[in-house]
């Protein structure tokens, strides 16, 4: 979910720039990347009175505490005289699940504090910011005189918590689509066999990836053809992901007790997608099954398929808030065509397959003039052993 | 042509160890990437008897002063007192268009000269270092005590004289394939529409590259649909290159004068490759013709393609010793699924093209498993603007 290289700590008393604290909060929002949701990712930094660091933290779990109070919970009144704190969301006005962020900030002596987005909730917005405000303390959104930085750290503001606000503001899943495919474009051969495009550093990230997002959403094939666990295998992260399957003609339902992915996980954690008209046929086959996973009727497409729209409709009413669609290549392009995709991760590996033998990710979708491409948007380069890849927005 | 970064030159008497020196040196042989062709690129580095560094040079343009004469024309006897020169070739033995480096080297007061390749022509190897042996000067081939700094410096040195080295062990030209694709790999709609798939910054690196290869190298398709100048367009360089066209049933040859290519180059910097049984039509084309490029006859392949080696045994008849393919699709497969690329720079942009409507630059390679992919070895990755380019050889 990184789409900045993290920035190490600075020691205690570095001065730093207003741009420099923001994106180390940013940084350290990231921290909390596989473990928030569906809360937004926070980060903070405490400046001295005179602009050294002091201390910093992040919103760590889904219920505990903010990211503010971490970064100010080790600190005395004396090292808070005129401080400076930065945060990357507006601090919370109303009492949730942990007391208000702003009211605990307005009883210490700070003098100021900036903050990188205004609450995306209309009802509360800018209440944060007053709470401060009343107790004396200056309270600002972020800017930059350097309109480069001003830009690049707005950016960044509002890519770290890019699901919770898609989430909030448009009340749908957020969708991200990770690809693996040679260097011309390559994700599968035709037989099928994609094993492995990329090196082990690559996959690594894939599962902290995984990580990052609620579910992994696969198509039929990928199941049928290579039989996949579909959970988090990473040395650091401890996990449980859900499991989206597309299998609109339930072709493979009947096998679900065979495949690995119905071993690894609970059933209850595993969404099984199959069309509307189908309902009859799949309650037959799930009397079959000793154990079933969520079954989700989706309406279909003139053509017959799936729409993918309801489809995310629906997993938004099961309470999922973020997908990663991660194949195969037909499941890709239809996010795709139908412009459904939020984030791509296109992992890329210094493989040539050769267009004449396989599938590329975008089989189905058409460009009809250069003007109509599509545009990947704020794109980042991150480079994984000998593999590279490139994040970017729709 | 570079495939590591321009290393900033250092302040007089900083002390740097073997390995910077040797790199600064590859570093400095880069700078002649445009001009020295056939020769190979060389750099040279001094360091002080403490190990500071006190100049570097390197080869400038064919013809003109070898890298080390560079380095050293401008310090005295008493800063070259046990002075250490890294130089990435062996200085060589034998008066040629310039003196000999090794006896000029052989008369100053050095103490060690580490050069990073033997010199490939076995009858000379080893010669300029005995020259300097003989003299009382340590004369060593460059190796590192880190194996990993060891590998990568060894494969810096063989790729900043790749094409020289081609030329010299195979005595077959050195062929850099240059693409630009979208995301997805597409290079062109199915219209053939293609511009602009990368953006003003990955084009100007695109001339520069022209810069470095003896010619540019299409097929008739391109020519046909995009009338390209195929010249070298940039800020900083004034280069004349020349023009390979690949039009094997010389569909194209009657309509040479109007096209905009035959303005801009020499008729005789412009080689026109067609199939050898269309010889008695090209000669009355020609007649027709009131200025006319150099026409290679080209043996055809079974298919009735022309016969790619032969064509490149045919330009290096004629003097060139590099070129750059630069499309279209069909073109870049071809030598792809030959097996005659040594480098490829694939440029790739932030936007989607999807395969449904457009071409791919492997449409003719096949990958029947993949262990049969095909491998680009030691890539590097460098970003132009919002784009990207990988950099490799086969």
């Amino acid at each position: 979910m990184e789409s900045i290289k993290h920035i190490p700590l600075p020691e205690r008393g570095t001065k730093l720039t207003e741009e420099q604290a923001m994106k180390l909060a940013i940084s350290e929002a990231y921290k909390g990347a596989t473990r928030v949701s569906p809360n937004p990712l926070v980060g903070s930094v405490v400046l001295d009175a005179q602009g050294g660091f002091l201390a910093c933290g992040h919103h760590e779990f889904y219920g505990g505490p903010h990211a503010e109070v971490n970064a100010l919970k080790n600190l005395s009144s004396a090292e808070l005289k005129d401080a400076h704190v930065f945060v990357t969301l507006e601090p919370c006005a109303h009492e949730g699940k942990t007391p208000s962020c702003a009211k605990m900030m307005a009883k210490l002596p700070l003098k100021k504090v900036t903050f990188g987005l205004i609450d995306p909730n209309p009802l509360v917005a800018g209440q944060g910011a007053d709470i401060l405000r009343n107790a004396g303390i200056d309270a600002e959104v972020f800017s930059s005189a350097d309109p480069k930085e001003d830009r690049e750290i707005k950016t960044l503001l509002e890519e770290v918590c890019e699901a919770f606000l898609w989430n909030f503001r448009e009340k749908k899943v957020f969708v991200a689509l990770k690809m693996a495919s040679s260097l011309d474009g390559q994700v599968a051969l035709r037989s099928g066999e994609s094993q492995w495009i990329t090196g082990p550093e690559s996959r690594e990230y894939v599962h902290y990836l995984r990580a990052c997002y609620d579910a992994i959403l696969v198509g039929k094939g990928t199941i049928d053809f290579d039989n996949p666990s579909l959970n988090v295998r990473h040395p650091e992260i401890n996990k449980k992901n859900k499991v989206v399957v597309i299998d609109g003609e339930a072709e493979l339902l009947h096998r679900f007790t065979d495949l690995k992915l119905a071993q690894i996980h609970a059933a209850s954690d595993v969404f099984w997608c199959v069309a509307e008209d189908m309902k009859e046929n799949v309650e037959k086959t799930l009397k079959t099954l000793s154990i079933a996973p969520q079954i989700i009727y989706v309406k279909t497409n003139v053509g017959g398929d799936l729409n993918l729209e309801d489809l995310l409709a629906q997993l938004h009413l099961k309470g999922l808030r973020s997908v990663m669609v991660e194949g195969g290549a037909f499941t890709a392009s239809s996010f795709i065509d139908q412009g459904l995709v939020n984030r791509i991760y296109m992992f890329q590996a210094p493989i040539i397959m050769g267009s004449g033998g396989s599938r590329s990710w975008t089989e189905t979708v058409r460009v009809p003039t250069m003007k109509d491409k599509i545009h990947v948007k704020n794109p980042r380069y991150l480079t994984f052993g000998s593999d590279f890849m490139i994040t970017g927005t729709f």
